[in-house]
């Protein structure tokens, strides 16, 4: 397999699912910061211009973050990372949903990417100040909605926790935004696993 | 069952869902147009503020409409929603939050609630431009990648379906875009489903 990745971007959530799985994959550099993901070359593999993307080992290319994450859960059983009932199955769905599909743009490409929202340069940092006040929003109604412990599933460790680090990891090293303290306690029990640690190390992202 | 719904919104594609399930449910309305997401009642039950909201048989909700269509297509195996087989289920997950976590915030939101991007008034219609121009590039990726044939899966109706029917009926219906050929056909098709017809209906939509 190999994965499609930029250094610091949700993209790292992927590498951790696949760090976990043990199986062999590589890494292929599309930097975000180059834009390399709008290069014709890069267009032709995924038209949509986005990481991650995952080429399988049949040669099939896979997008979107959930249904990457979903595939190599759910294919790979004896990794633990998707669980077993479909409730379970439901509410992790549920969390990677909001992670990739509000928390994620509404929170940080706000913040990251400011020119996305606004047309006048002069506009930027009034929309930054928003995309943290919603930031500090998602993270509260994910403190409020927490099912699991340690981990965010009360089944234990999965495809939710790799979802819930990549922005915990924006907000606490990247922004240095404060964030509710399970949060904290939840990206500091990550950066203990030696799957984040290779990630990490790999994607050139120091914790 | 009971959905939170407001009406032309992407909770039109859960209604359509639950009128092909057949089982019974209701309908509660969250007029977006009167920011009903943002009372506190709603609030809550619902901290994100988001609709589509389902409330299931034993009280407890789930949100995010990736995850309300995978529970229901897979609880509900009779009604043929949800494919057999990790590979379809992927690839129908892939579409579905490519239309819910690309097309609508990207394509639509710009259009419907350019405010919600730039906080400038005066910037409102380069948003609403950004808009239409970004919808039209996610129907040609759309129609580039379509796998199935009069539906979007080559396994048959399912819940990519139904997803594609919102952003279709706000391109064709609200806003009066040009789209490909084949998502006309899809649209049309849709329209001929008695689920469909209901969904509509029921929702104060006319197709």
């Amino acid at each position: 397999m190999k994965l499609f990745y930029s250094p610091g971007a949700c993209s790292v959530g992927i590498h951790i699912v696949l760090e976990e799985i043990g199986k062999p994959f590589s890494l292929e550099l599309v930097s975000l910061k180059e834009q390399a993901q709008n290069t014709p070359q890069f267009r032709a593999l995924n038209p949509k211009g986005k990481i991650p993307l995952l080429q399988r080992d049949d040669g099939s290319l896979l997008g979107q973050y959930t249904a990457i994450a979903f595939w190599l859960a759910a294919s790979n059983p004896e990794a633990g990372l998707w669980p077993t009932g479909l409730e379970a199955q439901t509410r992790a769905l549920e969390f990677v949903d909001y992670i990739t599909g509000t928390v994620h743009p509404q929170g940080f490409t706000r913040q990251f990417r400011a020119g996305m929202f606004t047309p006048s340069e002069a506009d930027q940092p009034k929309v930054v100040e928003q995309g943290k006040a919603l930031a500090a929003k998602c993270f509260e109604v994910i403190d409020s909605q927490w099912r699991g412990d340690t981990w965010v599933m009360p089944e234990g460790y999965g495809l939710a926790d790799s979802a819930m680090f990549f922005v915990s990891f924006w907000a606490i090293k990247r922004v240095g935004m404060p964030v509710p303290a399970r949060i904290t306690a939840h990206y500091q029990a990550m950066l203990g696993r030696p799957a984040v640690q290779r990630a990490l190390a790999a994607s050139g992202m120091a914790a």
